[in-house]
């Protein structure tokens, strides 16, 4: 069984998050879903307050090589222990979760296409193109609203970090996407796209 | 039998020609393939001097009733007389070109997107998003190697016309987009993708 990776691209707040669960939920029982977040870099040694200020939008930030291999595992049919990251105390947990292999996987996250070596393993390479006020609004009513973070700290944060981020290593990657997909998770005739040319690769197969 | 309208939209040099080309190739029997640029008006009282010097890239040099007309006939499933263009005179040819309809009508054009009625007949909206350094440079050696126009005229007409009505008219409209294509033509994985999506609703109905 050949098995297709689908890799899911854009800033905070494009979308991309909702497009994969969306791809996801439309191939249940065939897909696997993976977010590049559980991928975070983990260091016990560094002061909580310390880690707080890291800057989580940069490459380094990922241990991307784990990733890459965790891929490799998943298109070769094995099934690969998944970290789990824990957002408060900036670690990762101690327990991973078991993935099995499917027949698509689908990796979301906002550096997908900055590291050429991810990028290459990729099928589809999709990015998620919204405006950046659209953008960080949702990340304001995400992380005030439902992370109960204050408005100071989430301004900050996109401000010295976020955004030159963004502007430096997720933006300029988008020429290497397959297909940009405008308006995010909510783009219809986008999904549904999307939806035939993976049942066209399934049924390939 | 449902009919498919595909709008393939993007600035000049973009490869949008190239991509509904590859998508009529794709599906020859079952599909047809108009461009906008045959749509363009045509009045023989203005000299031919003074019509060498209209804006052929503003709204007003389409006469996109006669599209939106033609799109509707087609969906219908009847045949339309669609006009023929005569770049050295810039004048309609007296002679119309009698086009069936077929299953998969794909239209090809800068300002598909910026006609709200005739952005709204369009089934799937695809985007052709090419740097605009590599479509003057596509431009200049179509329109100087190919069309015997001198170089000066391609990159005059391109700064006072061309880039303003392009920055004017077409990019805004990108958002309108279902789907957006990068780097033109030669994307096979895009391509593949559009394929996958016309099979996919050829087999639907």
């Amino acid at each position: 069984m050949n098995r297709v990776i689908i890799g899911i691209c854009g800033g905070t707040g494009s979308g991309k998050t909702t497009l994969a669960q969306k791809i996801y939920n439309e191939f249940n029982a065939c897909a696997t879903l993976i977010g590049m977040d559980s991928y975070y870099k983990s260091d016990p040694s560094i002061p909580l307050v310390e880690r707080a200020k890291c800057n989580y939008d940069h490459p380094d930030a990922f241990e991307t090589e784990l990733l890459i291999k965790h891929l490799k595992e998943l298109k070769k049919g094995n099934a690969v222990d998944v970290p789990q990251y824990d957002y408060c105390n900036h670690l990762r947990k101690n327990e991973c979760i078991r993935v099995e292999s499917k027949q698509i996987i689908i990796i979301e996250g906002i550096l997908l296409l900055e590291n050429i070596k991810l990028c290459n393993m990729l099928d589809i390479k999709i990015y998620v193109d919204t405006d950046a006020d659209v953008r960080i609004l949702r990340r304001i009513m995400r992380d005030v609203n439902e992370r109960g973070r204050s408005l100071d700290s989430v301004v900050n944060q996109y401000q010295s970090t976020v955004k030159p981020m963004h502007e430096q290593f997720v933006e300029p990657y988008k020429r290497r996407a397959d297909i940009i997909v405008p308006q995010g998770g909510h783009n219809a005739v986008a999904l549904d796209v999307i939806k035939s040319c993976i049942n066209h690769k399934l049924q390939e197969k």
